[in-house]
């Protein structure tokens, strides 16, 4: 089915907002065998709604932005005069309008009236988050769709349009996944090597972000879905931390909690970034209670007992500080585990012996105390988040995960 | 001036990377007075190139992405077989290729030598960070820019584009900003009114993230520019932080260098996160040198000396602890400035009386603690963000930045 997305938008042209909504809306529609095959952003004008609708020979057109009830907002009237569609106030719709602008105790302008034409025969996509609804509906054989612009009114509409669509299209498509840690986007091409081949069936697509990854496979056949994540699972099983809906600190806390743990953090480089990766989680506070960020020899001394020779012959980013800021900290604050993080964040600081990127662990649990050492590449902020992801991949691997 | 930005990647159009291209580019044409009036993703196909040149009017043109050496990256190729332009092979860029991977200690394939052919009368934009060199040249009097798709890759040739259009065009626009925090969207527009109105001479563009602003004002006149920064700067001098090159942490770590103060937080809600911002500007170590995480009672009890009394009174998220905390937090550090923060970030936690999103912040300066109440919209991430944003620039108030 050959499809187009529409965003309509001078936030978009001028760079002050980034498309997220392409993305999001490619990836659901991907879940279920569609591709987008081609992406239009258009200045609210009326005449590059024509160019664009002359222009696309798609079967489903989405548009997203343009529904507000602003005089610029001219998506719904464009295309419904585009189509020459028939059209029908719609009083449900009306009242909603109505009921939300009293909700947040907003007098309604009589331009919000217009929200609530529909061409006729049109399947209403509700806004609880705004007053724009988005609406489903035939027009020259094309099923159009329209999408309010900010994407948490969008996120809702698009899942009733997934539905809509596998209905419609009578597709039934299974689609699950895996999270992975610890593995970078080369290993794992090779590892693959022959696995798309033999799973011809499913479509298995990676998505990267920095130090993790995430598999989605979808398929018609759900016997062969099962049987490509089982494969898939036995080979890469170290790396795997959860399924879709799992967060790496997440699925961390949840063990933790289940095995009545606690855990706590000492770092230097990173600044705080695990501890508040940590506290992201809601409910962490029955497995986190404290964290120590010690950037200065002094403070690693003070709070965590590491001795000052161990930092004059060593220095601070070494193997030998990780390894009693860990045991320290687990001392100190009695955690069952105790993590230390010590690097070099850069961009200065760094030198032929210790490079930018270089960072050591420590990881104290059960009295054992173990180091780790790790060197970085990216800027000082990318280097502090892999520095993030690397303790928390040592974490779940200590907690068998 | 006309302009069309063209992504080309099945990564856009599955949604597996957002299209940021776009607003970088976008942002930066707007800065010298040129709108990019259309923007189109399209897959690697021969058909869609040339369906999407014999659709765009435009009169510049600007590729991302393509330019790489596999074989589906055909972009060079279709846009020279397009506009029927005769070729060279560039010497100097082949030769760089070949130290480009002699660097990596890559072996060069025979189709990296096609990277290195380019339409007659190209202007050649280098490329340090990886193997696409980009260009500039003119096809049917229409000037057509193509640049690879990684972002980095990207950003340098984009300056030279920049550099191009200015000459080229005989643009002489001058571009500046500010950069505010602790003010609001509403608020500004409101304060605004009639300041667009009196500066007409000068493009004036917000851009808002979470909790702060950039404005920009471009403007071929430098004497009307400086006017209307001078006349917004007094209105809103009281927000404004710094110019667009700083960054809110940035200049907060300069003052504190440069005063000789040191700094240190006492985080419950945030659980690192100010401290890990501040840990993010490279030199931060001469005025940062530790904090603590105080997210249970007993932590804020064990290292903060609040008293007990004081929790169980008035609870941890209150004025009263966050006064504590900062004032025993100024104790045990000995900090110039010492910042504490306690809320319920939510989504759980929240009741009639304290709901969720509540933050109170405390701060001592000089032997002085005062502290500050915020109830702050969105999800846990969000709230903690805010938090944090906000008591930064509590810390940039008592600075006098």
């Amino acid at each position: 089915m050959k499809t187009a997305v529409i965003t309509v938008g001078k936030e978009v042209l001028t760079g002050k907002t980034v498309n997220t909504n392409l993305a999001t809306i490619a990836r659901k529609l991907n879940e279920i065998g569609i591709d987008v095959n081609r992406s239009i952003v258009i200045d609210d004008i009326k005449e590059e709604y024509y160019n664009i609708l002359d222009f696309c020979d798609s079967e489903l057109i989405i548009f997203t932005g343009g529904l507000g009830p602003t005089i610029d907002d001219i998506t719904r009237e464009t295309v419904i005069d585009y189509f020459k569609l028939e059209t029908y106030l719609d009083k449900n719709i009306l009242q909603e309008i109505k009921v939300y602008f009293d909700r947040i105790g907003v007098k309604m302008e009589d331009t919000n009236d217009k929200q609530a034409y529909f061409p006729k025969d049109s399947i209403i996509l509700n806004n609880d988050l705004g007053t724009a609804p988005g609406a489903i509906f035939k027009g020259n054989n094309k099923t159009i769709v329209l999408f309010p612009g900010p994407p948490y009114e969008m996120l809702p509409m698009l899942e009733e349009l997934i539905i809509y669509l596998k209905k419609e299209l009578d597709i039934r498509l299974y689609s699950k996944g895996f999270r992975l840690v610890g593995t970078g986007e080369s290993t794992m091409e090779k590892s693959l090597t022959g696995f798309y081949e033999k799973h011809a069936l499913v479509n298995i697509a990676p998505y990267a972000s920095i130090g993790e990854f995430k598999y989605v496979f979808t398929s018609s056949n759900e016997k062969e879905l099962d049987a490509t994540m089982s494969d898939f699972y036995s080979r890469f099983r170290e790396y795997i931390y959860g399924d879709l809906n799992d967060s790496l600190e997440g699925v961390i806390v949840k063990k933790l909690a289940k095995t009545n743990m606690v855990i706590s953090s000492a770092e230097s480089c990173t600044g705080g970034m695990l501890a508040s990766t940590i506290v992201n989680v809601s409910g962490s506070s029955t497995v986190f209670k404290e964290a120590i960020i010690t950037y200065s020899n002094e403070a690693k001394i003070k709070y965590l007992n590491v001795k000052e020779d161990t930092l004059k012959i060593n220095g601070a980013v070494s193997k030998e500080v990780a390894y009693e800021m860990a045991m320290g900290l687990a001392k100190v604050t009695s955690s069952d585990i105790a993590i230390s993080i010590t690097g070099i964040a850069g961009p200065t600081g760094g030198t032929l012996g210790k490079p930018v990127g270089l960072t050591y662990f420590g990881l104290s649990h059960n009295g054992v105390t173990k180091t780790y050492e790790r060197v970085f590449n990216g800027n000082r902020k990318m280097i502090r988040t892999r520095a993030t992801v690397f303790a928390l991949n040592l974490i779940r691997k200590e907690l068998e995960i």
